[in-house]
């Protein structure tokens, strides 16, 4: 009799961290994970780090190759292999592998993993050469040898998101002239305006032009190569152009096998991580997730969640049950001199849910006000009207205030009211902290709003 | 008819935390302060860096001064003045003033904060010139002018808790040749012997000479000048010595007036922070606090501890309700090049509560492998067996380590178990963690263990 078979499609955090669990609780199981990609197991989160030669060799990005994983782990990873359809009834993926050709895998149990694809607005010359999305190692790769090769002088980046902002902080840390487009009215809208304010004069400091509302309309390309991003105001000459639009989940796979997608296409799973087609999983960038605070189902494409999520497949993909508790929104990025967070939710996202509430933010110190290098920090919580309960937290500051929103993560996952994170016991010395830490001076702050 | 007046012993973080909040409820109260000290609301914590020459002048330490308390807040702050005896049923106070004459004042409402005083042993010598313990701004004054007028070469440091360690530290830092002399088998004993064992390592890098296990007999003295200190196993030469001993509650007045006393001779108070006999409050390191983990009253000194009991007094005097929620045991100290953290029970704790336990402990780093800087970082977790409900966190590591504490401070308050620990939606990025955060890798560990 053949070997209980489980197939999965992409190599990269969710996908191989399944793969892995599932490894460990059943040896027995036969483990083939398709990658359409060269690289299994990398940091996408740190590619603009990679682009800024902050870090490197590339290699440094990639946790397991694909020879890891076969000699220390037993799992047929395979590189360069592209998953085509799935047949959900006769329990078989259609594959392309490297040279082209065609076959076909049956399996036990799928999980499709296949990632989150960076949005590629149809524009007039989009298509262009020097034109990157952020997504996979490769994306990364690709970057550093253009600037390399063509050492490219003026770089417009489409899209004030983390990544972004954080490739256009690359793009200048390489010496070029960064632009940045985005066609709402501020960057980091995963912020409220006025904390995403504060990034924004983070970025000019350092030398980005922002153009805030502003609306792409298409690429000039000169012998086929990017030369100007059109704007429906002006046009800005380009040399390489990053598109920083946010990212889709990867599902074309999944809806045309009939799996039914929810939120944002994302695959719709139940907290065990199974879709609702029968021995079909879903992970990471291509799944929903349950957000605690809105109780609605989200599509969050983040490492952690892609991990997480990878872990619970893993356990019960290997015999056990485990559930993934859902994710608060949390978020961290360093932009510039600021380290940026956010979790819960922020006032657009309270305001949709119909929820009475309150804000407060404070201005505080990273140290005790007397210690070398005690630098700026602003908190800002969000709670609801009448309960008093935390529904959310973002923090812009220098050095040691990003970590902060950790305890915040937690209160929120605690159902924490505002009065309760005021008497809680954190940790206080003048190296690390006021005596009331920030997010407690805000957390006092904002009970006299209630 | 005369004012309603408000008597507080105690100028520093829980008095005068008190006597400003209930002046913003109570704008009709006459509020008094007795201070025996030059100086009001200070940072403790900041005297081993002021030693240190890290920080300065003396006045930088210094929230508010007697001046600002009575011009900005119409509180009557009287430094040098001692308070000499409560009676509790005429509700008076014996003061003497700085010009050494008595006299007394009446009180509505007395508020006991009179802080800690450095454990002196009563050994031969003790009282020579030259050794100090470390509890006032005042201290931090002498030890520092002592450095600059005597310039001794030899210092030797009595106790190995936090106080001891920063100030063997900054002593260093100021050029002396330091020993450190503890009576246990371990420095940091509010940590495990093998996380104590990390720190004792970053000590000695930096030169200071450990010697564990050896007791201290007696101060040899040459002109009341202390020169040497005898231990049960040699005599260290000493040209100044620094007592480092811990601290016990300043309750001497209270016991003397009857007030009843708890553990380690603090003051019993209740949530509001009333003692038992009427009127009489007391907040800081001279009052109880309740262990939230424990469910056991406990006596902790910190300035954290003081300015909550402070705030939670001053709204109660001011006429609302407040409760102290209690503490989970956080605190954080730098040592050396590490930055050391704890909550909740240590081993030792724990098995004096009978109960039982399983602990991991994990080595990761403080950022993404691959990101520069990415430093050592250690955590500890405990957990009840059976439950799995986290009971302690120890965390000794490179920059970015400690204010993870806060998220175990935070999980403890939440009474979660390791499991939840492991779902929680932590933030990543590479500059500030690994993908999953150290404190959720040793969940992962310790999982297994229960």
């Amino acid at each position: 009799m053949a070997k209980e078979r489980l197939l999965v499609v992409g190599g990269n955090a969710a996908g191989m961290s399944a793969a892995s669990q599932a490894r460990r609780l059943r040896p027995d199981l036969d483990i083939v994970a398709i990658e359409r990609g060269p690289y299994t197991s990398y940091s996408t989160c740190g590619i603009p780090y990679y682009v800024a030669d902050l870090v490197g060799p590339l290699s440094a990005l990639i946790a397991r190759t694909p020879e890891q994983f076969r000699d220390q782990h037993r799992i047929d990873a395979r590189t360069g292999h592209t998953a085509l359809a799935v047949d959900c009834t006769a329990q078989r993926l259609d594959i392309c592998d490297a040279a082209g050709h065609s076959y076909r895998e049956a399996y036990d149990h799928l999980l499709l993993a296949c990632g989150a694809r960076p949005i590629r607005p149809a524009l007039p010359g989009v298509d262009g050469a020097g034109i990157y999305g952020v997504a996979t190692l490769a994306d990364g790769e690709q970057i550093h040898q253009a600037i390399a090769q063509h050492q490219p002088r003026r770089a417009v980046v489409i899209g004030g998101g983390y990544i972004g902002l954080e490739m256009a902080e690359a793009l200048v840390r390489r010496g070029l002239e960064v632009a940045l487009v985005e066609a709402g009215p501020q960057v980091m809208k995963t912020l409220d305006p006025d904390m995403g304010a504060l990034v924004a004069d983070a970025l000019r400091e350092i030398g980005v032009a922002l153009y805030l509302g502003e609306r792409v309309e298409g690429f000039e390309l000169n012998h086929g190569q990017v030369c100007a991003v059109t704007t429906d105001q002006q046009q800005l000459p380009a040399d390489i152009v990053i598109l920083g639009l946010g990212v889709q989940p990867n599902t074309t796979l999944a809806e045309q096998a009939g799996i039914p997608l929810g939120v944002k296409q994302a695959i719709k799973v139940n907290p065990r991580l199974q879709s609702e087609v029968d021995n079909i999983w879903a992970a990471g960038d291509c799944a929903e997730s349950f957000h605690r605070i809105s109780r609605q189902p989200v599509h969050i494409a983040l490492g952690t969640v892609a991990n997480k999520q990878g872990l619970t497949a893993g356990i019960n993909l290997g015999g056990r049950y485990a559930t993934f508790p859902g994710v608060v929104g949390t978020a961290v990025s360093k932009i510039c001199k600021f380290e940026v967070a956010r979790t819960g939710l922020q006032e657009q996202e309270i305001e949709a849910l119909g929820l009475a509430y309150v804000t407060a933010s404070i201005d505080s110190q990273t140290r005790a006000s007397y210690y070398p290098d005690a630098g700026e920090i602003r908190v800002k919580l969000l709670a609801e009207r009448g309960s008093g309960r935390l529904l959310g937290g973002q923090i812009v500051g220098v050095e040691g205030a990003a970590k902060r929103i950790d305890v915040l993560a937690c209160a929120l996952w605690a159902e924490f009211d505002v009065q309760t994170l005021i008497g809680m016991d954190l940790s206080y010395a003048p190296p690390y902290s006021p005596v009331w830490d920030p997010v407690q001076i805000a957390a006092r702050r904002l009970v006299k709003e209630l």
